[in-house]
């Protein structure tokens, strides 16, 4: 397991060093911190930790299993100023998730956690979703979850005004298909509900008819069990979302306000879609309580466990795909009511398609 | 104290005979339903309650103190069918209102409570809200309650395309201060502090900049202690809304949504800026449980108390300004220290005007 330290004047290495301070998790997976070693050094020093022993490697290569392996990224001096966001802090934590990256190509891990590091306009840094996606090459699906509830959105960063127009039937279908698809394979929900909310208050307006219905109804025929709209207000009052394994909130506010409000502490992120298995805790790298030891690691450890989870779950849903049998097909028409031990040829490449 | 039934297929009888059943309540207020003794009885049965006693009157001249007085507004038949929303029970309620705007014109009573009732397009009923407007020529500010918020709205029943474009900073100004001036009076918050949302969801946009920190500049020149503008998911996740006495969402789903989520329950309505004090639960007629005796009446109860309040509350605010002593000004030019009894001119007209 590969876990960037993020922004090194935050918490990451406190979410850290709290979470691996517990033997049973170097049971669990063997944690490669893409860091540095002296930046670790002086955070255990400031957070005034008994454990926190690491074991310093140059490469992925060295990584020793029962132990929290330290990657150093860069030799460079890094000066900590815990609680500030700094340009150097933020810099340090980008080399450490553009080493983590390289590594990803070289299939060197199976699963990365990150920890929290903001976007920087400054150093250009698009926030780590983006980066992600522009390394590896493929958009994902951002969901913030949390024990009860699995989120995503369909439109993100975009000014409210702009938000009736970026919503579009395909968008709809597309994000609620890519919802269902990651809560099936990485979560093993056998057969996901995905309740999609309305735009408008009473979700009685223009979109909802012209174009949240239909996307409905096109997700039904592609065997998508999808429901709603869903008016917001009621579905997060009247917890409506209990009856639903995933939730597509149709902006930031909408969805986002009303989850933190019910849990603002539990809530992980994944990056759904990918090939890697991506997660992070749903937090900011809470500068102003860097180094005093006060953090909750408890939604950094639901994101290393949620790594852990996703990545077996997809080898056990993979698994009976990889090599299947031929379907036995039984001819109506064919009068001797004899099995065709062959696969018709149609059907074989229909199989090969879903493969 | 007027209370109207409202839908008589809902569970206002039921909200009304429950929360005065306790003889204390009968203690707080005279309460005047308006109503209809057959339609009370019948729900009075369905209910299977043993107390449910009320004095039938004629007009709110006759009401007795110490009883639950009900007033027949109508003579018809009116089928109850518990459950159903029907054109029938709505209009039913809507007489019921109709009478109690009436005699609030002549002064019959000094606070209203309304149960349910929801609009109706085929009776053009606009909703309670509008209809009280219409009838006492004069817009009202909706407040939604609890014990620990206060929440105003920059817009209403707006589609969600449309909310950029209904901000503007005249509106901004004009609700915080209404809503300022409601918690000052009717809630008697010495000084109370009002925080604004932000439009969007990191509050960085252009309606930020260009509306709603200029009206939170001008609102600062007028002495409405107003803050913001306050990301709405954090502001909501973090409990912000702690430090304020109330709070402008800029749309719906944005403040009922998490307003619900942590309350849904205990929410009631204030109608502010009206001269007659109108409350009511923050609730639909929940028609889905008519009839069967397992409504909270929670809310409908803390609307009643809120009434109460309110129009105490005003009396204690307007009493030391209906006969204010006249100031008594130092004039500091005067070397002879001399007191003035007599009010310069000028300012006995801006005591006046105050009034």
């Amino acid at each position: 397991m590969a876990i960037t330290q993020g922004d090194t004047n935050g918490v990451g290495y406190e979410l850290i060093f709290k979470t691996f301070s517990s033997p049973e998790m170097l049971e669990l997976c063997t944690p490669i911190v893409y860091g540095s070693p002296k930046i670790a050094t002086y955070h255990r020093k400031a957070l005034e930790l008994e454990d926190g022993n690491f074991s310093i490697v140059g490469s992925a290569a060295d990584v020793k299993d029962g132990r929290l392996n330290l990657l150093t990224c860069f030799d460079d001096e890094v000066k900590v100023e815990l609680g500030m966001a700094a340009k150097e802090s933020a810099e340090a934590g980008i080399k450490a998730l553009e080493r983590a990256m390289a590594d990803a190509a070289a299939g060197a891990y199976d699963v990365l956690v990150m920890c929290p590091l903001q976007k920087n306009e400054e150093l250009k840094f698009p926030g780590q979703q983006t980066f992600v996606e522009q390394r590896l090459g493929k958009k994902a699906q951002l969901i913030v979850m949390n024990s009860r509830q699995r989120m995503a959105f369909m439109t993100a960063d975009v000014a409210l005004k702009d938000v009736a127009a970026s919503i579009t039937k395909e968008g709809i279908v597309q994000q609620t298909t890519e919802l269902f698809n990651t809560i099936r394979r990485d979560l093993r929900v056998l057969n996901p509900r995905v309740a999609v909310l309305a735009l408008n208050p009473a979700a009685n307006g223009k979109e909802e008819t012209d174009i949240i219905t239909p996307a409905l109804a096109a997700l039904e025929e592609s065997q998508v069990k999808a429901f709603g709209p869903y008016a917001a207000e009621p579905f997060f009052a009247q917890r409506q979302y209990d009856a639903f394994d995933g939730v597509l909130a149709m902006y930031h506010d909408q969805g986002m306000a009303p989850l933190h409000t019910l849990a603002a502490d539990d809530c992980i992120r994944l990056l759904g879609g990918l090939d890697l298995v991506i997660t992070m805790p749903d937090e900011s790298p809470l500068f102003e309580q860097a180094g005093k030891g006060r953090t909750d690691e408890g939604a950094f450890r639901q994101a290393v466990y949620a790594a852990i989870d996703i990545w077996r779950n997809r080898q056990t849903y993979d698994e009976p795909l990889a090599n299947p049998l031929p379907k036995l097909y039984h001819e109506k028409r064919d009068e001797s009511e004899k099995v065709r031990f062959s696969i018709p040829k149609k059907h074989e490449n229909s199989i090969k398609e879903k493969l």
